[in-house]
């Protein structure tokens, strides 16, 4: 069985693209059949809207990656391209217009450079962090990787999502120096330095001369990423990690105003996190523990397993590194900070090079695991989730405010408030996460219905999402709306100039060719 | 007396549009005669290679700026934007394409928006370093700004040459955060989180939702940045100002090779600068000093200045910021690693918030001045300088190779090496200023042959600049060939989309509009 053709393509038209990709990449890299292509829904789905692709193909270099790109500029083939699709809670590897045919990266996994002495790695987009990792520890490379949690997805993936980390190195984006990049016409192009054939800098200084174009690329439907350098963290002498746990919901506020002058100064280098207590408690328990009704737990519920299990109202995470006596005299600091906090427990434990137990603590010490997913189970079922991604000040009366109106109106639609708050320097990154069970109709109902409140509540408040579910990008494009999207208007008018055929990921990000903008799926 | 018309450009609709511009801005904002142009001039032109302005215009406010775009694109007139046209040494504030009407920012001077919880300012293009510092001074806000060498520019205009100073937020491209842009068809936009209207966090996150422009904007000819965001380090505690003299000038392998760990783990937070001998002479002597010929410094001269000033062959200025435990900390660190250079003196002295007598110390701390003036004075007469700035790995073995390949080239020609290396974390900025007295046509002669020499070396050898004079900017961007200049290709496809008319800088980093393209005076 065959899932729907591309719109506007004929039955004709699509099988003379699929045999030159075919022909190609070889005949078995390409799959059409809707078995085959199940690996590409997106795997935590609401079920009423699926967008499937209609094929994918899989090619093994960037020739090849050049090559379908001409094929399907030809036949006006749009490609939806994944590096290893491993972008769950955003709609995983699904395209955002159906039919689209997935260009699968997975197979470009070479690790091409690492440099421990300028501290950087040079990699294919089908290479995961477990991948790098293992790299690193079979070699004995004494720099660290910093992993997402889960850190079984791609490195460029998870950098062009700006997705983040944990460890000193956890802005992906701001760690990333150098690429390559397949455009619509098929041209290779290098940004920064690497526009100079053979230049030794690629890796090491960002911007080149002229325009820099590397954050054009992320998140965006210009190009084709084939190759990235991102840099990495020289191991530290010592890392020393710290869990502090505050006894009050009203905490937040001062945790955050404490947090931010830390962080600005350097004492505190990570993305620290800020985690409320179901998104703490989902790792170790599971809802029917302490709560058995539909509808969101109570707030007794939640006070009485906030105490059952030892853990805060709010529980904060971070990691001091570097030489001992900095890391020493850092740790008196924060203390004496968070000793301002009534109640405040603050515990630290010395990362000695062997692995720390949690999932949480690995990924202060660049060590990819799995351990997130144990959230799926929270409410048992076929466990799903979908964030919600607001930006937020880093200041405590905008995290209160976030998070009061995030869990009113999570609770009001009968699910929990999972979330938290990483700690960069000026701004946190609020993450909330609807978990549901995919197969229960009323939670899909629920999740559904919450969402499109959310960001509608948000946008109200002056804020803005930082990235977003396939199905929700039109909607949150749509809030970017200074000098009516005037924005967005530029980024048309590129991406028209670029890809004139359209055939780049259309509607990636709220971003469509010029042919498919009055459509929108 | 009026300069030339711009090419292609009749007298009819030139005084049409300065007519425009009038009503627009007020007709005394409009300025013709070469005298009244005088000033936009490049200060240390060679002489034979001017490109003068055919006008200016001073808008007082982003409508203005707005207008007058839309009067340029009407009758097809190149405007060359700078912010207040400090760009010493490469180019000034004249223009690359003869007859191009100056749009000169000065006058949008406001500070809009100073926040010392969050630590960042939003100013406009016409504010400097300078009015930044006084403005924090006279209302006791406790932000250092992070001038770069001299500190009477554009804060805006620094950032998007990519500009960099010495203390920790010595990156200025990096702690740029949201941008307003007038586009050539006059639209504004905001970049960003400020592409939502009125979102909270635009300076506070930097990528926005979707592609991410800011970069672009940088080194570029795309729009007209009207507003800028820049982040701010708040005061620390303690500075430590150190200062290390090496003796030898085969040192330069080891020092670097020193510093790149310490700057990889933030031991040392800003940018280190490794002086060589003439450029720290330059500040406290004049050449006459210590040789009186033509042609290069000899050896011998050199190795007597050295002595008698009692300065090293390389000099290291660098900053230790934070509380003061650490700071002693990072120092015994910083002093052990340094001892393994044979014979380095290091010093140290505390800054107590009152002015330190250097202009480097000052720069450390966040304090703008002029002292780097004083290097017109090293050959008399009509003091100028030319910059050459390669990017350098943060190795030993790329700096000696880069250092032994300009000094060799500069003193066949006849000219000193006055250069050093700024310390980026992966990356050296190899500064070389030609030193050269405007009035004496031998070294007119003597500096723009060796430009084009130094140039040619540095490809060769696989490095590239970052930044350019005027002059140069075809020629470097010729050097970014990588398949066949694919990536200028791109540019211009995007200049094409956005500027159609091609009014905005023509030329600037060898970006040309089409019609332009085969022109390139």
């Amino acid at each position: 069985m065959r899932n729907s053709l591309p719109r506007q393509v004929s039955e004709a038209s699509f099988n003379k693209a699929l045999d030159g990709f075919g022909a190609i990449a070889g005949k078995v890299q390409v799959k059409t059949s809707a078995a085959d292509l199940d690996s590409y829904r997106d795997p935590f789905a609401l079920g009423m809207e699926e967008s499937d692709a209609s094929a994918a193909v899989t090619p093994a270099s960037v020739e090849e990656v050049q090559a379908i790109v001409r094929v399907a500029n030809e036949y006006r083939i749009p490609l939806w391209t994944v590096s290893t699709g491993r972008n769950f809670a955003y709609g995983g590897a699904a395209p955002r217009l159906p039919g689209s045919v997935i260009l699968d990266l997975k197979r470009l996994n070479r690790i091409i450079d690492v440099n421990e002495e300028l501290a950087y790695a040079f990699v294919e987009p089908g290479v995961t962090y477990f991948d790098l990792y293992a790299h690193f520890k079979n070699k004995g490379i004494k720099l660290w990787i910093d992993p997402p949690a889960p850190g079984w997805g791609s490195v460029v993936g998870n950098t062009l999502e700006r997705g983040f980390g944990y460890t000193p190195y956890g802005d992906h984006a701001a760690v990333q120096c150098g690429m390559e990049v397949v455009l619509a016409n098929g041209e290779l192009i290098r940004t920064g330095m690497g526009a100079m054939t053979d230049n030794v800098s690629w890796p090491l200084y960002k911007p080149g001369y002229g325009p820099s174009y590397d954050a054009m690329f992320m998140q965006s439907n210009f190009g084709i990423v084939t190759k990235m350098g991102v840099w990495l963290m020289p191991q530290p002498d010592t890392a020393l990690l710290c869990t502090a746990k505050f006894h009050h919901e009203s905490d937040l506020e001062l945790i955050v105003d404490t947090l931010r002058p830390l962080r600005l100064n350097q004492t505190i280098q990570n993305n620290a996190v800020i985690e409320g207590p179901v998104r703490w408690a989902a790792g170790v328990s599971t809802r029917d523990q302490w709560y058995q009704g539909d509808g969101a737990m109570p707030r007794t519920a939640i006070e009485t397993m906030i105490r059952e299990l030892g853990i805060g109202w709010w529980n904060l995470r971070f990691g001091l590194y570097g030489p001992s006596e900095i890391v020493d005299a850092n740790y008196r600091i924060v203390k004496k900070a968070l000793a301002k906090i009534l109640g405040a427990e603050l515990s630290a434990k010395k990362y000695h090079h062997d692995e720390p137990t949690g999932g949480g603590d690995k990924l202060m010490v660049g060590i990819p695991n799995l351990a997130a997913f144990q959230m799926l189970d929270w409410r048992g079922g076929n466990g799903a989730h979908i964030d919600f991604s607001p930006i937020c000040p880093a200041t405590g009366r905008d995290a209160v405010r976030q998070y009061q109106m995030v869990q009113a109106r999570a609770n009001e639609c009968g699910i929990d408030y999972y979330g938290g708050f990483t700690a960069g320097t000026r701004h946190l990154h609020h993450v909330f996460a609807a978990i549901f069970d995919r197969n229960n109709i009323q939670h899909c109902a629920q999740v559904a219905t919450l969402f499109k409140a959310l960001i509608a509540d948000a946008r109200k408040a002056g804020y803005g999402e930082y990235r977003t579910h396939l199905h929700h990008m039109d909607q949150v494009a749509n809030q970017y709306d200074f000098n009516s999207h005037a924005l967005l208007r530029m980024s048309e008018a590129i991406k028209d100039a670029l890809d004139p055929a359209g055939i780049l990921s259309p509607g990636k990000q709220g971003i469509w060719p010029r042919a498919l903008r009055d459509f929108k799926p």
